[in-house]
Formats: C-alpha cells, structure tokens, sequence
C-alpha cells in the first residue's frame, strides 16, 4: 500500500492558496503581543475559511447567497469559489429552481466526498482504532488493531495509518490523533504514562512517516471538538471523558481551552470533598477518578448484590461529580456539562446526581440553568474529534 | 464644570481611522459563526492597535524599529505613525545618539500625557472612588465620595465623572467603571443585588449624560486585567477579590473569560468541601463567601482570644480557598492565583495555607509549578483595571 491516493490530489499544504490554520493561528491575545501583522494574504485565508466554514454549516447556496452570508463582495466570492474548486474543496451541485424572474442560480457546496480525513484513537483499552472520515465527520471505513506493546506503538499506528489512507479512495487531508496524556500545541506529548512517553514529538513522528498533515491533541480535547462540531454543544461547555481514567475537555466561547502548561481538563486527581473517599491508584485518596472511572464503578457494582445498593454507588460518583464540577461551574460559567462514556454506568441516576449537586452548591441565579447530558456521539467521539482537529487545522472549518 | 477639554481633543470614536476595539472584537470563534469577514479598514484599524500595544508594553523606538518589531513596512509605517501624531496618541520624543554612520533616529512614543483615562470603582464599602489616570496605569488625580442611596447611585457617578473628567487637563479617552454584579459586555448590569439592579443599562446612561465613551465592568474582571497590564500576571490566571463578597476574574491565554451567561468568575457562592462550614447570608452553609470575606474573617478573628487561635482561623480560611479552587486549576491549568484584598488578612498563613492545599489536591505534575500571590495593585486595582478596559476598548491596547 502506499500514500499515493493522498499525494496525487492537490496538497494544501503545498498550495499557493493555503489557508490560515485557525485552530492555532487565532489566539488574538498572544499573536498582538508577539505582533501579528495583519496582510492581504492573511484576509484571503480567512475569506478562504470563512466560505468553507459557511458551506459546511449551511449548506449548499448559490454564490449570491454567499456573498450575502459572508459580506463580502459577488467578485471576490466568485474569484474564491473559483479557487476553492480547483482544490476541490468545494463543488457546483446543480441550478436552484427559480422562483422568480431570472436565471436560475447554481448551488455551490463543500465537496464533501472530495476529500477524506483519518482520525486515530489512543484511549481504547486495549485497541488502536482508526478510522476514514468524510468532511461531514462520517464514518466510511474503520480498522481495529490489538493494542502493541510500547515499544511497537508507533510503527503499529503508522501501518494502521497506511491503511487507512489506502481505503480512502479520495485525497486526505490529514490524519488527526486523539491520545490520553498532555499534548502541546504542537502534537508533542509532554507526558502520558500509559504509553512511556514524555517529551515525544508524535506529531513529528508520524508526519515524517506518513507524508501527510498530522495533527494530534488529547483524547478528551478531542472529544469536546466532535461535541460542538457534530453534537451541538454550547460556547461554553465541558466534556468529561470517563473510561480506565477521568478526563475533560473544555471550550469557553467556542474556543479550546489549553491552559498555562497544555494540561487544561486533567480533573482525574482532583480531591473531591473533605471526607477521604476511596484509594486512587496514584496515591492520594478521594480523587474524582477513585469515584468515576470505569474501573472503579465496575469493580464497586460488581461488590453489590441489591439494586438499590447499585443505585446508590451509581448516585454517590454522579454526587462526587457534582462536588468536583461546581467551582468550575461557578469560575467559568458554563452552561452544559457533557459526559462520555458507557452510558449504562454515566446515564441515569450518575447523572441525576451531579446536576442535583451542581445545583445545591451554584449559585442559584445565573447557575440553575446549566445541563448535564449524555453525549450522542458514542464510542466514535474522538475519531470525530481527530477528524475535526484537520478540518479546523486545515481548511479553518470548526 | 463641563467636558469641554474632552470633547476639544480628536475624538476616537469620530475618527475616521476608529482602532478595532480589541476588547470585544476579537473573539475569533463567534466571529467565525457569526460570519466575520476581514476589510482593508480591519486591518488598518489591527495595525494601529499593533503599534499602539507595541509602543505601550516595550516605549520609545524609531519608526525603523516600529516597522521591524511589527513586520510591517516602513512606508506603512511612517503613514500609521503620521495618523497617530495628528490624532495625538503618539509623539516624536527627540533623536537618539547615532551609534553608527547614518543619521540619528527620531525616537517615536505613546503620547501617555495627551489623553486622560477616568476610572470609577463602584466596589468600596461606603464611597464611591474615582481617578484620573494616564495612559500608563498611574493615577494623577482621586476624588471619593460618600455612597449614596440607591436611587441617587447614577446622578452621584455622572457628578464624580464630571468633576474627574475637569480634573484631567488633557482630552478624556473614555471612561471605565468596575462594579459588583453580573455585567454583560454591552455594561449592562444583569444583576447586582447591593444597588438594586437588574437589567440596567449603566454603560448606556453614563455615556448618555456624559457624552463620553463609557465601559463597565465586572469589578473582579477589571481587577484582573489590571494585574495582566500593570501587575505582570501570567498569561492564565485567577484573581480572587475579597471584600464584602468573594469573586474572581479568569485570564486564559490572556483572554477574559466571560460565561455563558457573563457570570464567569462568581465563586462566592459555591459550597466548599462536604463538612459542613459557616452560614452565609444567602441561605446556604459552606459557601465560600461565608469562609473568606471580609466581614466573616474579621467578626470570627475579633472572637478569638490567642494568637494561635487567630492563625487558625486564616489558615483553615485558606484551606477552604484551596479547596474550592483545586478543581478551577485543574481545569484550566491556571498558573497563578492573585489575592486581592486586606493583606493583613489574605498574605501570610491564608494565602500559605491556600497553597499548600491546592498542591495536595491535584496533580503533582502539570500543577505543582502553581503559585499563589497577594497582588500588588493595592486597593487601586479596579480603578487601574477600569483603565485598562478603556485602553483596550479604545486604542486596542491592553
């Protein structure tokens, strides 16, 4: 197999016309005091994302409709839509009828078959899985592998990567990757000790491999992308990630929360309350992962004969929940909370509890309207995720 | 009195070459939703900003090194630096000594005597403070006055202005006011429950008696860019106020963070621990408020008789801050509390033992770097803050 199919398509990063990666450019409090001049090409790259940002949430429309959408003038429009169909990023899909005097308008869209985009996630308990992703964030094809020992972790997700791109059938645009741990901005892993890694470009590593845009980030931040791409979260929402640890990620405005060391979300080890609590792996007792990870629920459940008492320790993690979350709530104001993993442990009464918690120790007023929901991406979330990472990445499409 | 001196002076916001207003402009995710597309006259206004923010944080350079320092070139230079001569917001401070062959370099600076800032701080106990700053951050002139009843709070602001605003002696760039409450970022109070107030457009009615670009702010979010301007704050960080109230005002990469429904930074009311703990006037028991502010530090410290028993009662004051903000850096990966308060109350055993317990309860690595400090705005910090809001607003400079 080879990389062929990608690289026979036009490359965006090799094209003259190559847009802003807004997933990292815009960071307008640091780019001002590093002085980030604005030039022309600068402002063609935002218009650039600024049509595929409005295709992709809208749909197809007609160049005038275009215009209109993003102010900018019918030239210009027709002049970007020409380019982005060249690169085909963008497709004519046939004339409107018309409903009124006139010629009847041709409808412009993303070319959503026209490129692929694969995500790999890291977080699964025992398997690598990837997957081939349409524009859309649908799923066309998927590959499991057994998780390899540490050593072989990276040779294993390049010849998954391979296979992935060949199954394609369409230029990629990139390869996104989700994997637990912290992750700088740019795809270094500072540190995940499920893997041994510390310091380890992963990004670097695979793009060097694959010939292909790489971008990776941590699972949970990837998560909390699909969400507000795909699920229809909020500006201001809060993902957390339960499976072998407890994870978060989070956006305040629609924008990625990083934090001052790229370990924004990592709740796993916060003590929660001032009661003790059960043994947590890392040493400490009464950490928000000793109550929720999956492990830990599964391993109490196991312990109780009645419902009710299965009930109760289902409650006692969504309360413990409530309890970590609330000054969250309370400094950052978001308005929904989003849980994501095995919905027969996190549904129902684990989440009852936290909202009823969050409540009780929020203020009333603004606090009392904020949701705790299930997500409805399921087991595909990061995936998604990854795949939004390189739209965002790439085209400036989030 | 009048205004007159203000409104002699070229007015920014009837100036043809209006600066983005970066406060409130920038926030690049909604922008994109909403459809934001980038004009000539954005980018002109972005590099006025540019060299505006430029000559505030590093002071006098040549245009030379204006044009390096920004990347932009030295025709467009030398037309920015002209525009903002003849706008009065930048001065030519005389040449430098030639260092080499060529001819000396005319030093260019931020004009920071030819406008005035007026800064109004609605959070004392009992008066109303108001300053004359300058573009620097330094007061050069206070007045204070009784608080009022509520319904004369408005008339008691528009008469403090006025006096501050004839106090200046140079043209007034706008006026910013910090106030307890929840304000959106039209300055419009959502609620304030001490001066009765809930939905009340004071920015509006202050700018409409005034005749004078106004800007308000949550007190606790003006604090903390304050403390980000003048106080060398990192780039993600938590101020916490304490006074009557507790509350706090978040920087992450060096973006104010708003909420959901702008009630970011209200933590005063979130339970703390599951022990139990002090009654707060709001109905609950436990609440930060009731641990940390002033008047339930001082009423519990004139209790107690031994030195010891004093030091307790900061300590376990501290701890309780500890808790409640163990899940906030966690999150959000802040790299520093600021103290903003009484400092005979809040530095020493509190702010130690604030520390000390919020180390214990997250994770050792990323957050052991955390710190926690007493600012050293003094009790001038939302009235610096209040500044900064207008420079900001204003210029694009913050």
């Amino acid at each position: 197999m080879s990389t062929s199919d990608a690289q026979s398509g036009p490359s965006i990063l090799e094209s003259p016309s190559k847009p802003v990666a807004h997933g990292r450019a815009f960071a307008p409090g640091r780019t001002l005091r590093q002085g980030g001049k604005v030039l022309p090409e600068h402002a063609r790259g935002h218009n650039r994302s600024l049509v595929l940002q409005t295709l992709f949430h809208q749909g197809a429309m007609s160049r005038a409709d275009l215009a209109r959408e993003t102010g900018l003038t019918r030239v210009t429009m027709s002049d970007l839509v020409a380019e982005l169909i060249a690169d085909g990023f963008v497709a004519e899909m046939g004339v409107r009828e018309a409903s009124g005097p006139g010629k009847p308008a041709m409808l412009i869209d993303l070319d959503r078959d026209g490129h692929r985009i694969v995500g790999i996630d890291l977080s699964g308990n025992d398997s690598l899985i990837g997957a081939v992703l349409t524009l859309d964030g649908s799923i066309v094809a998927r590959r499991e592998v057994p998780l390899p020992v540490a050593a072989d972790l990276v040779s294993t997700m390049v010849d998954l990567a391979r296979a992935l791109v060949a199954d394609s059938h369409a230029p990629v645009l990139g390869i996104g990757v989700g994997t637990p741990g912290v992750v700088d901005d740019r795809g270094v892993i500072l540190t995940a000790p499920n893997f041994g890694w510390a310091g380890f470009d992963l990004e670097g590593a695979l793009r060097g491999a694959l010939g292909l845009p790489v971008l990776v980030a941590n699972d949970a931040n990837a998560a909390v992308l699909a969400e507000y791409t795909f699920g229809g979260a909020a500006d201001d929402v809060l993902l957390v990630k339960v499976g072998r640890g407890v994870g978060s990620g989070l956006l305040a405005s629609g924008q990625p929360m990083r934090g001052s060391r790229f370990a924004a979300g990592e709740i796993g080890h916060v003590t929660v309350g001032t009661d003790g609590g059960p043994q947590c792996a890392c040493g400490k007792v009464g950490c928000l992962e000793a109550w929720l990870s999956v492990p830990a629920l599964t391993s109490r459940l196991a312990a109780a004969s009645a419902p009710a008492d299965r009930e109760g320790i289902l409650r006692d993690a969504g309360e413990r929940l409530g309890i970590a979350l609330a000054p969250v709530v309370g400094a950052l104001d978001v308005s929904e909370i989003v849980l994501s993993g095995p919905p027969e442990l996190l549904s129902g009464p684990l989440a009852e509890e936290a909202l009823a918690t969050l409540r009780a120790r929020t203020l009333a007023q603004p606090h009392e309207g904020v949701r705790v929901r299930m997500t409805q991406q399921g087991d595909d979330i990061v995936l998604r995720g990854a795949a939004v990472m390189v739209l965002s990445g790439q085209l400036g499409v989030s």
